[in-house]
C-alpha cells in the first residue's frame, strides 16, 4: 500500500500535486512550477519518496530527507502531500508513522517540521496526536492565499527507537 | 568594505571557511566539504553573497537567499561567517546590518536564522541586540564536537522598511 515512488506514479499524482500548490494554503512551494520542478524537488531532492496506493491509484506521498547536513544531520524533514478526494481516510497519518518507521531505519534520531502553516488545523492536530510537539512560531512566514500573512510552526519529535 | 565577493575573494577566505566548519560548533555544514563544494552552497546558491574586506583581507562574509518558495518567498535567510582573527572587531554586526538593508532593498519582509546553535552565546547575544527575537527552541538539533548534542534557536525579524 505504501512503496517507493516511480516516476509515472509521480506523473498520476501530479494533478493533484499541482491544485494544492496552486492554492496557497499550505506548502511554501512555488506555486506555477512545472512537472518537472516538482519532480526534481518531490522525488531527486530527497532521500527517498514513497506513495500511498490503493486500487492502483495514489491517494498521498511523502519524501524523507536530512534536515540539515554535518551536526544537523541526525535531524530528518518529511512533507507529505494527500488528494482532496483521499482526505479524512487516514492516509496523512498512515504516511507519518511510516516516514517514522523510514526515519529510524535510516539511521536518523529526530523529525523536524520546518513549516507547518498554523492555519492548518487540521495536519497541526494530527502531527501532535502522532507525537510532534510545536517548538517554535514564526510570525507572518506564509503568505495565505485567503488569510494574508498567517504563522508558522516549527514541529519537532525526537524518535523512539521502533519509529512508534 | 562590504562587497559583492569573487571567486578569488571566497578562496581567501576558504582556510578560515574550512576551519569554522570543521570545528563543528557553530554551522550545520557538511565539516569535510571540498572548497567546490561550499563555493557552491555558500556563493551560487545564494541570491547574493558579501565579502567584508580591510586591507586587502576578507575578514568575514555572509549570503542572502530566500528561506522558503512561493507563499514562503517574502522571508529571506542569511549565513554569516567571520575568520577566528577577525572576531570582536564589530564584523559580524556590520554584515548583519548590512544584509538587513540588502534584505528590504531586494524586497523581503522578514529574515529567519533556521539553526542558530545555542552554545553559540556570542551570536545569540548579538542577534537579539540586533532585533531578531528566538521565535523556536529545537531540542538537541545539533551534535556540537565538544558539548554533544545541544539545542537550536530559531530567529526571526520583521525588518523595518529602513533595513534597521
Amino acid at each position: 500500500m505504501i512503496k517507493p515512488i516511480t516516476r509515472s506514479d509521480f506523473e498520476s499524482f501530479w494533478p493533484s500535486f499541482s491544485r494544492v500548490i496552486q492554492a496557497r494554503e499550505t506548502y511554501a512551494f512555488e506555486p506555477d512550477m512545472t512537472l518537472e520542478q516538482a519532480y526534481r524537488l518531490w522525488c531527486e531532492q530527497p532521500l527517498k519518496t514513497f506513495v500511498h496506493m490503493e486500487n492502483g491509484e495514489v491517494l498521498g506521498s511523502y519524501y524523507i530527507k536530512p534536515n540539515a547536513a554535518g551536526p544537523g544531520s541526525h535531524v530528518c524533514n518529511c512533507g507529505y502531500m494527500v488528494s482532496e478526494p483521499a482526505r479524512g481516510k487516514g492516509v496523512a497519518r498512515a504516511l507519518c508513522e511510516h516516514s517514522q518507521r523510514q526515519a529510524v531505519a535510516l539511521g536518523f534520531k529526530a523529525m523536524q517540521f520546518n513549516s507547518v502553516v498554523s492555519a492548518n488545523e487540521v495536519a497541526v492536530r494530527l502531527w501532535q496526536k502522532l507525537g510532534f510537539e510545536i517548538v517554535g512560531r514564526v510570525p507572518g512566514a506564509y503568505r495565505h492565499a485567503l488569510l494574508g500573512y498567517v504563522d508558522t510552526f516549527v514541529m519537532y519529535k525526537w524518535l523512539d527507537a521502533d519509529g512508534g
